[in-house]
């Protein structure tokens, strides 16, 4: 039987938040990926690589794996109706809802999060807590059916961790042999506490402006939860 | 001023080889990068997510960078003269002549590896030999301005040293933390050594007819290197 596993794209998404978990679950053999958005034109990720909608809100087939990747596009994505609908009708019978990065923010704009343990990146993840969720640190997270990974690479741990999910541990490990998933980062700056200060004020100043914009939407979709 | 980094697009590359150090470079103020190919026509990778160039062999600036990132589709591109001989006129000037996975193939038969210590995917690490290079084992490899990189994931280890290399680290050091690159693996089979021998006979497998066409075509160049 196919699972159908199907990401959430849209303008400004992190490429790496999709292109790393999109790489593993290609490589299960019983899984077909799907980009999924409002219409089939290309939108542009924050990297200027395009992505071209596999199929559209309309016409998706039900979902395995619901996967909502972050990017500076989640913003503008809390508060449209038309994307936060389908993601909850997806949501109702997904065997898995999941987000990588500040994906999570869409699921909780779309009221699924609901004292619920959930991360984000580590610059948002205080941020879920305005969507009802219990903000919880961790590369993956899990609580129930609810899948979140913290930011952009954390996608990739993620890929694997839901591929053993569906598919059993050694599915997962032979994807990890393939893409030879022996990280070895050549500086330790990976969080907010191994990175020397001048690098998590780089960070925070670079982000900032973003980070301003979520807190103003969710300070406005907080005060009405989507969730009927 | 800028710099110019370049990766060569080409039918079937495997996708995250690209889109991983693609991710990084993107975040390097200073940096263009730039998706290199024949023509401007979308080009398909492993994974069915499409690359569309942004400049042709043609017309592409001097790179200060340039990569090569693997796939299936590295084969033919081991016997295609157009495109060695696009490799080998960026690779006199730039600063950095790299690969990911199996693009260090192309480079070798592009003449550029005669001699030099280089890696590739662990499955293809010994087909260097036969083209002139002395395989290396290592996530990213160095010989002065050639820097190789693993299989796949390696690439995201190469990009933050590349960016280092180019910028200093705590240029790399600010990605890393943007990318929140503090990698987790749930499961420890990311190397042939350390997966369990059933994964590394079912990876074997999987790869079996993409390395027997490998090794053909390089018993074939390897007589006729295109060192000239």
């Amino acid at each position: 039987m196919t699972l159908h596993i199907g990401f959430l794209v849209f303008p400004r998404v992190q490429q790496l938040d999709l292109t790393g978990p999109y790489e593993i679950f290609s490589l299960l053999p019983s899984a077909t990926v799907h980009l999924v958005w409002k219409d089939r034109e290309i939108v542009t990720s924050t990297t200027g690589i395009g992505f071209t909608p596999t199929t559209t809100f309309a016409e998706c087939p039900m979902l395995d794996v619901l996967c909502v990747p972050g990017g500076i596009g989640v913003n503008p994505l809390m508060q449209d109706a038309e994307t936060l609908a389908f993601v909850r009708r997806q949501a109702e019978r997904a065997r898995f809802v999941t987000s990588v990065c500040t994906g999570s923010l869409v699921l909780g704009a779309a009221g699924l999060l609901e004292g619920r343990r959930a991360t984000a990146h580590w610059l948002a993840r205080d941020a879920l807590a305005g969507l009802g969720a219990i903000p919880t640190a961790g590369r993956v997270v899990r609580d129930g059916n609810l899948i979140t990974a913290g930011g952009v690479t954390a996608g990739i741990d993620f890929g694997l961790t839901v591929v053993a999910e569906l598919a059993g541990r050694e599915a997962a490990e032979t994807i990890q042999l393939h893409l030879e998933y022996a990280p070895a980062p050549p500086f330790d700056a990976g969080t907010p506490e191994t990175a020397p200060p001048p690098v998590v004020a780089a960070v925070r100043d670079r982000l900032a402006g973003s980070r301003a914009e979520r807190q103003a939407i969710i300070a406005a979709v907080g005060r009405s939860p989507a969730t009927v």
